[in-house]
């Protein structure tokens, strides 16, 4: 079983409109709601891959109920999120239906109160017995200690369970000198950390820092991976156009899988990319393609890359 | 005690952000909700008042539970919302920080079935003996028919129930037909009524097409009435600044408020009028100042307005 926490989860909202125009009224031609916060994600697509997910972090009000009863639509997930006090965010995605961009309001989130906190640590240690891989994933609700992720990386070490880690700024920072076992920022998340524009340099002063290896996720020029096993370049086989909306938590959900299941770098890679790609290529933003992806897999470039000079 | 319908009640989202940039990202820093739609504005008002109120119309989904709960919170309001299968709207008003200025997005509501449409006008006409005055407010949800305000109008005047419609477009087109003893459009939807963009004349063609009374809502200009008893012109005694959010609906409240005390149109006037400008001047949107209101009631001016050349 492979557990995916998300501390921050949401009730992803999209909203179609004929034109955004700041200060004027819009009517909303559509809305679509559905369970989100990377690990939630990140949960979806594993489950869709076949993989048994339990997701942890925090739920509460009528916006963490709308969030369980989307999840329970979801075969092979198992909700173990725990109550707080607080109410679950909202995170409203505008597309403009002139234009196609889309404009992100997203709400930061309940305030998670110490007993919460403390009532969650122990929850997420009586989890790990059983587990073959944990993802920690995405940004901290106020109340939670900076220090958060820090803590659950040890905790997973300890408990002999492998630990990747997809968040951003000082929570990044904190929980690599923790040593996971992975960490996936991107390109931004990763000179943010190190200070460097330069991916490979980036890449492995992040390693110096305590990450076992990192995979950078780099766009279009997909993915980074330097490891204690060896550098890969993996990318797909063409460019690919459409939504990338999810396609960072898709190529997650690739490397946790391949994490789980004791893969080899470069099948990890090519699963993490071929997903990521078909995210892409979904007509249903953070969805995947089932068929782009096993069109794709055996299509992913995976090249040795040589040391940094 | 005094019954309003809002037949597509809301969740009200207000969220301040640090400048609105179309897309691209936004962190939300403060969240505020509240039970919304106009008749649930009018009731709260009318609460504060001091007048017993009930609402009805409809609620579903988490939302709509949301919207009940924020409701059991005002004292003086009874909750006679009828249950639908599909959820509540939300409206977002996106407040942006450096400019003051909103930007709003605005569900459409739950689609409500023919049955659940012949469950409320039962309902409805279960509640109208011993109402004083009722106030039919808003747009309609998808689903309800848009004579639907023709034939509550109706009902009301079989039950001998003064009635008052806030609406617009075709929905106000049909039910001006039904005679209710009051309309309070604002110019835009009298202007969209008749054709006329002069308020005098286009406000006794809206009494001509059906309406016993006619209270226009000008903006800075204050209100023009045109009723069986006179005709009057009422304006705060000075321009008033502020946030005009919510001030339609406070001057219904006023309006209905003197329609079920039968107090005559000078002073029903003057209520609506001071209620308004309570409102535009309350730093909390939609909230209207006791201190502001109480000090404007005496200094509102009416003025009899001439006939028409």
């Amino acid at each position: 079983m492979i557990l995916t926490v998300t501390l921050n989860t949401a009730l992803d909202i999209t909203y179609r409109v004929p034109g955004l125009r700041p200060h004027s009224s819009h009517r909303v031609t559509e809305v679509t709601e559905r369970p989100g916060g990377k690990g939630l994600n990140v949960a979806r697509v594993l489950a869709a891959l076949g993989h048994e997910v339990t997701v942890t972090g925090f739920t509460g009000g009528p916006t963490g109920r709308a969030v369980q009863d989307g999840l329970t639509a979801v075969s092979g997930v198992v909700d173990a999120l725990l109550p707080v006090g607080g109410a679950t965010r909202r995170t409203i995605a505008v597309v403009d239906d002139r234009t196609g961009d889309t404009t992100q309001l997203n709400e930061p989130g309940p305030t998670v109160t110490p007993a919460e906190w403390n009532a969650f640590q122990e929850a997420y240690e009586d989890l790990l017995p059983g587990v073959s891989a944990v993802a920690l994933c995405g940004s901290l609700p106020p109340g939670v200690p900076v220090g958060a992720y820090a803590g659950l990386v040890r905790t997973a070490r300890t408990a002999g369970v492998p630990v990747l880690l997809d968040t951003s700024g000082e929570p990044l920072r904190r929980a690599v000198a923790a040593r996971p076992d992975l960490i996936k920022p991107n390109a931004d998340e990763l000179a943010e950390l190190t200070g460097s524009h330069e991916p490979l340099r980036a890449t492995q002063d992040a390693r110096r820092r305590g990450a076992r290896s990192v995979v950078a996720s780099l766009g279009a020029e997909g993915l980074l991976a330097v490891t204690p096993e060896g550098r890969w370049r993996a990318a797909p086989p063409a460019r690919v156009r459409g939504n990338p909306t999810g396609a960072g938590d898709s190529a997650v959900a690739g490397l946790l899988s391949g994490l789980a299941e004791k893969l080899p770098w470069p099948d990890r890679l090519s699963r993490a990319v071929a997903l990521s790609a078909a995210t892409v290529l979904s007509p249903v933003a953070g969805e995947y393609d089932h068929r782009a992806y096993e069109e794709l897999l055996g299509r992913v470039e995976v090249r040795t890359e040589a040391s940094a000079a």
